[in-house]
């Protein structure tokens, strides 16, 4: 049983989170920080956590970048463990949180999700394998028509990801349109669709000779993000000082 | 019975179409063209259509743009129909072919598959409805490594069908990669992959609130534009003189 | 602008459309009909729609069928069209809504969801041209953990679809482990996977020789039936006495 | 460069492998073993291997059954690694071949496609992190319309390799639509779909809360078992005694 204090618990995320926690017998919410309390969450919300006197095993963090700087003081106070899901953060902050990785242990991943974490590792496995023997990768992602940004993060993550297990080599096209040349070996094309509200899509790819290997993953919610936050607390329950990501996370239920 | 002559019948495509006669009981190649005789085809095979006797109802020209003059002058000589497979034609032969069309039948599409084509018709259905309703149109090919262009012609056939059944009011949209905005709702949106030897592959996606719909055809091998050239032989059997093309074919099999 | 009452406004799918309906300019919820009234839901809440005075021009029935006799007698009286959505009626109210059918307008559809709808229809039109052309036909439909029926009632929908537009020929295999044999060509085989919390995801496969056509309709939520229980009030608005179902109403936007 | 003594050069997948190596310059068929000798390979066709006097450093085995005992007897008596492809072998031949694995290096593989046997690999970490997190398991298949075993026995390997990982705890489900209850956590279902002339299509879906992971494998033509012959020759080049199968490969070049 992990013991979550739950840093923003009446945003979007933080209800999500404890909808999910409420349902999973090896985890609690035994208190949340938020600075509007509004809401029935079945537990106390304080106002910061340096407030909070409610013992605890790990923080979940999902709030507002403004918030950021004092959560990881009061974390390394009370030597708590700590999620952190907060985006927007500056590089003084990101800075902050890895110098408090020494002292504390920290998680921060780019997507919280099990299923692309898993996706991200399995990727390079596959690309060692059949990228020498003559497979050509690619990445399609869909997304909803109001996201601004192309291709995702994400599937910038799944390029990333091959491409540090090939050493590096290629390079990523975003439009094919403009030319009229043979596909160069060592490029990883990355294809946006856009449309209606898709909340994330993301396939990979491997073409060879007479047979493909495709790799999807689909989020039909943002519940993903938050039962990937529930997990990474779990795992760094009772974890010694140390920068940790969800590869980490999936490495020890592995 | 639909009898055949096959313009090009010792090319690639020729073959191949002779291989899917042999299974067909309702049609008989009985002559065919070519320069070249080097193969045991079960047929008489003569150096141009005008030196050859043999009595029947459609010619199907997969053959070489160089070859495509005489060959009309000759349907014309002959009152034969024609299902004009062959691509790379200039101006002068495509204006030369719609004059011949008041004449004898004269059928020509830019991809002869059955599939594509049926699935060309239903788009349009799916457009008129879909698109009030505010879904999304996105376009999706995969096309082998080797190929030049992006997107492929049937993916712009795709963007065209639809785009004529909405009053011709979307644009198309190749890359979003260089840009930060929210999808324009008159955009339609057409991605190419390329890798491995992948036939041809073309999705087309209606992304509506909550739910989607998509339109995928696959083509396994080229003999299904063999298999629509034989189709439009068919067809082609005794009408008088008109420019066709298949969603004609279609129409009459509906 | 077509005014609204929502009859079951409280319950899980009048409160989805409350909610779509708020942002749709052309429809208005003007009352609610539900026995508790514990929302704000912008709208004045009756306990039957005998009592309700608003003035309107269809009612959305979502509730439950103990509450059915009530609201059609109560519909004949006022002559307000009827858009029934409501699920598990006996035969005798599935009698009486027919019967009602010939003094007002009533609709009622085996799927509320537009994409399903619009697909129904074009399953025919390209079954009719694929099926002679020796194209097989074969469904997949995936669902949540916990659902207990197989195959789904819309896989079983649009089999049904398929088959009466081709005569009525074929059967339907649910499961091929159990012989050796080949696939018979008036069969079309339904698989049922399931897993998660999938919503609802249907895939029609029209495979030939060499092309695959595919048709994919995925619901990522409860709310394309409420959606489609809005398009069918719209459709609904001024319609004299009839029995109609929503592809008419996919018709009417064609 | 690998030096392959291609036995059953003149059947189908022996003339497969022969073009498949014309355009490899790491291999080269140095001589063919066939009973008949009826084609222009380029090398040199012998009745036997016992006959063949050319220096070589692997054999490729694609021919019939028959033949399989002479072959392994001059393996052994050459000191030859053998890749072995044929099937339809007998228990004893089996056992034959294993016994000459403790002389000479053998590798046989239940499907030779790089593909998916990098997918049987993936499939067993997939599940060692998904499952625990509660994603179901399903397998969906698609082959030609003349396939007689449902499902494939590449499914049923992929199901079994999924289940090794997990400690075999999981059953097997055909078929759902004869009974009605939810689906039991311990089973992977397995669907196969049939029709046209598809060569071979098997998905294996993760479907989790909010979250569905798919890694499908296609196959375009039955080269891909030819490239994975290859492979695998020259993987065994310089093998000492031991029995192989395709995971060795691949592991080899990860």
């Amino acid at each position: 049983m992990v013991r979550i204090i739950m840093h923003g618990c009446n945003g979007h995320m933080g209800q999500v989170i404890t909808g999910i926690v409420k349902e999973d017998k090896d985890a609690e919410i035994v208190a949340g920080i938020d600075l509007v309390d509004n809401r029935d969450n079945g537990y106390p919300v304080f106002k910061s956590l340096k407030d909070c006197d409610v013992e605890a095993d790990v923080v979940i963090d999902f709030a507002s970048a403004k918030a950021e700087d004092a959560l990881i003081d009061a974390c390394l106070e009370k030597k708590l463990p700590v999620v952190v899901c907060t985006t927007g953060l500056s590089e003084e902050q990101l800075a902050k949180i890895r110098e408090a990785s020494r002292e504390v242990a920290v998680l921060k991943s780019a997507n919280m999700s099990l299923g692309v974490n898993t996706l991200l590792k399995l990727l390079q496995d596959a690309a060692k394998v059949l990228a020498p023997a003559g497979f050509d990768m690619e990445i399609v992602e869909k997304h909803h028509k109001h996201k601004l940004d192309a291709p995702s993060g994400t599937a910038i993550a799944m390029a990333d990801s091959i491409n540090e297990a090939m050493g590096n080599e290629y390079t990523y096209t975003y439009d094919r349109s403009g030319r009229r040349q043979e596909r160069d070996p060592k490029e990883i094309g990355i294809s946006a669709v856009r449309g209606g509200n898709i909340v994330g899509e993301h396939e990979v790819i491997f073409a060879g000779l007479d047979e493909v290997i495709e790799f999807k993953h689909t989020a039909y919610s943002k519940a993903v993000f938050a039962k990937g936050a529930v997990s990474a607390a779990k795992f760094l329950k009772g974890k010694g000082p140390g920068y940790y990501d969800m590869s980490d996370v999936i490495e020890a239920n592995a």
